[in-house]
């Protein structure tokens, strides 16, 4: 199936909603921002990510003449609405985090300024394009601060939700700092560095384990990773030593293995004594299979002689904490602030921008949140990068992102930096927002 | 982003391994299957579902000219092999559970049969397509099971893991059992009804809640569901009721109202309670908001006078257990049986049918695992779907699939219906697949 970024994947009240303004003639600009309610217990510090996808969303977004023939006949919209929509375009203003940034509960990490119609359609897509990348950036910087060093490489597809997040996963991981993915696509498409070894199955499909560890050196004598779980480990990993020097004879180094099964930092050890006890010190040991940063935590807390792991399942899917509470909420319309009392659910209104402040030798000290009429002490985070529709610059190539992500890392507390259960990092709230929450929160409605 | 059905949405493993295969010819005939190796906690049984998503990828799969010029620049592979990926397609024989079927872990659910590279290079994209909809479709039974003759709707879509898992988890929900979802791709694609109600943001646009509500009747006067917690939910109840009698007059009825926020049970006897007094009793109450199978359990045991629940997140991502542990695997090639013997990973091999024996009733009794080659008592599971690569008949459409899940979930054990955990459901192997797996164990590799 083909999923084009079809303006229809949103909500149907986003177009019922739609339908009101157009009978009410609700233009005005109206002032959105994105950010997440709280952090999952598990996280004490999120990775900005998929902004890429959202700007280029919001460039394209049009009605094509097949979904408004779908409107029109579905029974649900007049037609002097749908009409309305063949001209539908995003004209309207973006600031953002720039992808790979820090950043931490209420935060807005992107704001859409645009005629109420814009800002609130593209509220689902966008939503669904920024959660997912920013919760698999997160979850990819926990696995590179906890392997620091080794190579990480995304193998998460085949498990992730779907098609796009599979691609976007191996995104949003290379951003965080892996090493690379697994997922051929996402090389075309994005330039990552593809990795890969073999699978169980060519070991099946051959008689003897010898046969398809020979046959697969001579088919990419370059780049020869071999896995040795099939059946015994350690009987693989001696027929390898054997015939490594026969190899050898033919031109064909090994690189390196691959363990995937059982107690991976022993079956490690056990493997690196008889390659090393075969002169087979080159060779290099990659482990996976339910992998993520507290096995990678554990694994190298115990000397596992691993140089690089693949991470799968646990990543794509970030399992531990495969969601977080990202919402996009009206702050402004037509010019006055305005503000959702929910239970629980009671949002900090107005144009806000977040303030960072940072010690001496640039690690973070503290945030404000803050109202961007009334500028605060420290860092100003979020930046215009779009008007009037249009970008105000190409894509910023990845590895500008991982050089971002690379020095924000090292600028958090060691605190935040570690796995463990952190006491929050310091986000203040500026008088003058606390002012104007109190003061809507009196006018009644 | 477009994401096409890709047939590089795979992992470099696959092309590495048909490299190999290509240089030593092996083409004969592979038989993969997928299945579960163990069951989440959280899930008594599991709905298969994706085939018909499956069974287009394997249709259409074929390398465009742009891969292939791609795969041939990219420094991996030999241009006689790339040169022989022109003519790739699936010739292969297909068999699987119809959707909406009941299974149990280690029973397989997909079965392909076809010369060793075809079998081999489509695992990454099945998995990836039956996995998720597998998931969601299990995940939406357990809350179909938990609210009897309530209408259950995907409101999901904006934290779902990216735009294909947004549109399959409404159809995954509508296969088993949902009213139908808020995403309205899903409603243009699959057919599948779209429910919608409103957003805060409308009531916050205006100055005064009452006239956000009459706006939005008046613009939709056949599906008016108000939406009643932005500020405060018994004073907007109270306001609704109010104007109510007054939009009567204008020929508008009040559909239903939806809470989304604080104690779902308690906001819905109050507001009940004032509608009611209002002589509102023909208004509906739908509430949403973080909302499960155990959420649901919990407030219909209360009595909570709801009718209807928007599922979003906890849907989408299936966030109690947001992955199953499905694999595919090689277990015959070259008309010999193949086993995979990795610790903790030991494969059934040979070719297999499931076998469902049934009480006089027709409740399911108990499922034998064996050998196609030696049936067993009880219903075949297993049908052929595909054979030489084309479909034996057209897509089932939605309704019977839904039927099918239906009777399904009548047949499980009670003790299988309820979200408890229950002892696991008996899954026999038969005499002769163990004597297969233990004759293979004998030959030494």
């Amino acid at each position: 199936m083909t999923i084009a970024n079809s303006v229809l994947l949103t909500d149907l009240y986003q177009l019922t909603m739609l339908q009101t303004y157009h009978a009410e003639r609700m233009q005005e600009t109206a002032v959105f921002e994105m950010f997440v309610r709280r952090l999952p217990p598990e996280r004490g510090f999120l990775l900005a990510a998929g902004l890429e996808q959202a700007l280029d969303y919001l460039e394209t977004l049009h009605f094509s003449a097949d979904e408004l023939d779908w409107l029109a006949n579905c029974g649900r919209f007049s037609s002097q609405f749908v009409n309305s929509l063949a001209e539908f375009r995003f004209t309207g203003t973006v600031h953002a985090l720039p992808e790979g940034t820090v950043f931490f509960a209420d935060e807005p990490i992107l704001r859409i300024i645009a005629p109420l119609p814009q800002a609130q359609l593209v509220e689902s897509r966008l939503l669904n394009l920024i959660h997912y990348q920013t919760l698999i950036a997160s979850k990819a910087a926990r696995c590179v601060l906890a392997a620091p060093g080794k190579l990480l490489v995304d193998f998460g597809m085949r498990r992730a939700h779907g098609a796009e997040a599979g691609l976007l996963a191996a995104r949003a991981a290379y951003l965080a700092g892996f090493g690379g993915t697994a997922t051929v696509l996402a090389g075309m498409r994005f330039g990552i560095p593809l990795f890969g070894t073999m699978a169980h199955s060519l070991v099946q499909a051959h008689d003897r384990e010898e046969d398809a560890f020979e046959h697969f050196a001579a088919a990419q004598p370059d780049n020869v990773v071999l896995l040795l779980d099939t059946y015994d480990t350690e009987a693989a990993a001696r027929k390898l030593a054997a015939l490594a020097t026969h190899l050898q004879a033919r031109g064909i180094a090994i690189k390196g293995v691959r363990i995937d099964s059982g107690d991976l930092g022993e079956n490690a050890r056990r493997v690196r004594r008889i390659l090393d006890e075969g002169g087979l010190r080159q060779i290099t040991l990659f482990a996976s299979g339910d992998l993520d940063e507290y096995r990678l935590q554990e694994l190298l807390a115990r000397g596992a002689p691993i140089d690089g792991f693949g991470i799968g399942t646990r990543l794509d899917i970030s399992t531990d904490a495969p969601t977080v509470e990202l919402v996009y909420k009206l702050q402004e319309y037509a010019d006055k602030p305005r503000r959702k009392r929910s239970e629980g659910k009671a949002t900090w209104p107005g144009r806000k921008q977040v303030y960072r402040r940072t010690e001496a030798d640039g690690a973070f000290a503290a945030d404000c949140l803050g109202l961007e009429a009334y500028p605060q002490p420290g860092e100003p985070l979020l930046q215009p990068v779009m008007v009037e529709g249009r970008r105000l610059a190409p894509p910023e190539p990845l590895d500008v992102i991982r050089n971002r992500v690379r020095a924000q890392l090292a600028a958090l507390p060691p605190a935040l930096r570690s796995n463990r259960t952190a006491p929050p990092y310091t986000v203040i709230v500026a008088p003058e927002l606390r002012e104007l929450a109190d003061r809507l929160d009196r006018e009644t409605h």
